[in-house]
């Protein structure tokens, strides 16, 4: 076996869902919504399948997509986006980021990332060659630490790995914050992996701010986007990437090679959905947020005390307050095996050592009355 | 960008179905059915859409396909699977051939191919690292050069990659053929890498054999489907891989970083159409040798030659006996552009220096009148 991938056990999403399931536990682990997407997107797709869409489509997407990635990026965020040269459809962001990395990288360039990461980033970045240097921010604000920032660039550095908003964080980066990233990967003629699947998943009246709408960023940014996030369909895999002209005819050869394709009655569902009204967007982010403030509130009076939570849908909680006095992991498994309710250790998001060990992650991406029944649950075990 | 996938240009059968649009040409370049498969199958997705199989399914796949594709191996070959632990569900083949070679390759080792090649064996090969050894085929009989093969392996084969049915060449490898590959594999202690997604489109009576049925193949041998070519929907992009259990848990790291999972309400309708009548998978391959030899015939009463073709929906002709001179590029241009069939160079395939440059791969998964209408204009232009 190849000796990068078999150092790496399986996702600790695919372990907690496990877990959940076999102890018929609440699954606030993995991050997926509990109720599906609009009516209206999935009988799109649906249709495609019966009315003609189910061979190939063209390696790039389907132009309808394409042109509503365009649309979206100028909607948005003002970016002024050529569909027929910018943009890119990938199974699922988790394929674009594969992409990119093996597009991008040489064996030896040096890849920045924040901790606690998202668990396919790291491997992926090995498995590409690249050599990975990590910026660690804590809970419960997830200040950039600027001085590290700057010490883990270098003349090696190919790219920096953004994720904004930050699952498992929820932190959303200001515009001060950006700026700095603008101007360190400027300064070292870098590129920025921009994972902004969470986009639309923002909260308290912020805005998103993708860096590639910074001075002299449009060149330097591949942003990502997903449907899964942005239309509460994880399972479709439909991810897309938008990116300078030049930078993606090299991510496209990548990608060929990697799916090729991406299902054509998915892909024309969205870009119906892109399409959407505002008013659905605003519905996306003040749903969340709802549901963010129900859920906080309620672990609050049980005792946990929650990390600062700007957008995506993960909630941090603090347990010691509780009077647990074990690790993250003794947490996690003893909530899903005992209390019904399954979560992330925050610390598996963490690589270098003194992670924080005691927080666990919590997905509230469910209904009101799930996330009530697990607050109360955890309540009564504590 | 990266120096392997830099140095590759986009897909040929991307070149050629963009060129037959721009043309308005009958394309028989790139692979895929102008037929979609099953209405019932196709039904079975598009009510999964609506019923609510729209969020993550599990990383190895949906339960209901695992058993399918376990159930399918038994029925068409008396392989005896464990789907727990032998099956995995993947974002198409192309998917499933990255993840594999991703897994298993360590920089430097070497990897045994047939050429003429499917066009992403080889960047694949290389951008994870691998050294190909390159083994030629030539039409029309597409005979095993044992020899070559021989001595293309060495103490630093990791695998070969072997595509049966093969495309672009349409050869189907006999029992004695393989016997000679699963000997050198095992003398090796070596892997193969069996691309079979043409497994159910196998003429003249032929039977498919998998190299995992051979005597000591069942742990050296990974096994990879594809719903696209067996149910006609080649956009579906839902492809499947058994393996020995050990091996599959190393496969499955690649998995999990590269796509994670794939579409679970496709998922579904391929587990039902799996489970279809054997009158369906008689009727398809019954049904493409009918468009096999009505083309050939009629491409042979217009002067072109064909060679072998044993399976898959690919025909090669010789088109010097048309009286045309140039190279196979230059032919499938001119008959692109001019008379209005696409069809792709054969050279494109090939590697190695002295190519074969007088094939052209035509599809005829095309309706009859397609298929008719195609042959006229070849007839007509020479
Ligand atoms: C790829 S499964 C993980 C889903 C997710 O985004 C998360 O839980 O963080
Ligand atoms: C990945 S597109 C190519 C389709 C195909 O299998 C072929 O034309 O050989």
């Amino acid at each position: 076996a190849n000796s990068v991938l078999g150092g790496y056990g399986t996702t600790i999403f695919e372990v907690m869902s496990k877990l959940a399931i076999d102890h018929g536990a609440i699954n606030l682990g993995q991050g997926f919504p509990d109720v599906d997407g609009p009516e209206d997107v999935r009988r799109t797709a649906a249709e495609a399948l019966l009315g003609g869409l189910n061979q190939y489509p063209p390696m790039m997407g389907l132009p309808a997509l394409r042109q509503a990635v365009a649309d979206a990026n100028r909607r948005f965020y003002g970016l002024d986006i050529d569909w027929t040269r910018e943009v890119m459809v990938t199974s699922g962001a988790t394929e674009a980021l594969t992409d990119c990395l093996m597009a991008l990288i040489e064996p030896g360039d040096e890849v920045v990332l924040f901790e606690p990461l998202y668990d396919c980033y790291l491997p992926m970045v090995r498995r590409a060659g690249g050599v990975p240097k990590l910026v660690r921010l804590d809970p419960p604000h997830w200040e950039l630490p600027v001085e590290a920032l700057k010490a883990a660039f270098s003349a090696k550095t190919k790219l920096i790995l953004l994720n904004n908003p930050m699952n498992p964080t929820g932190k959303v980066f200001d515009r001060a914050e950006l700026e700095i990233i603008a101007g360190l990967v400027e300064a070292h003629d870098a590129y920025a992996l921009c994972d902004e699947v969470y986009e639309h998943i923002v909260f308290d009246g912020l805005a998103h701010i993708p860096l590639m709408t910074l001075p002299g960023m449009r060149k330097r940014c591949i942003r990502l986007g997903s449907a899964g996030k942005t239309f509460s369909l994880t399972g479709w895999k439909v991810g897309y990437v938008t990116a300078d002209a030049e930078l993606m005819s090299v991510l496209a050869k990548a990608h060929q090679f990697i799916t090729f394709t991406t299902a054509p009655n998915l892909q024309n569902a969205v870009a119906y959905g892109l399409a959407k009204g505002d008013d659905y967007f605003t519905g996306l982010a003040a749903g969340m947020q709802g549901k963010r403030d129900r859920f906080r509130d309620r672990l609050g009076k049980a005792g946990f005390a929650a990390a600062t939570c700007a957008g995506t849908y993960f909630l941090n909680v603090d347990f010691r307050p509780t009077g647990f006095d074990g690790t993250d992991e003794e947490f996690c498994r003893r909530i899903t095996t005992e209390a019904g309710v399954a979560a992330v250790p925050v610390s598996a998001f963490y690589q270098s050592d003194g992670a924080v060990r005691h927080f666990a992650r919590l997905c509230f991406a469910k209904r009101d009355e799930v996330l009530d029944e697990a607050a109360e649950r955890l309540a009564n075990f504590f």
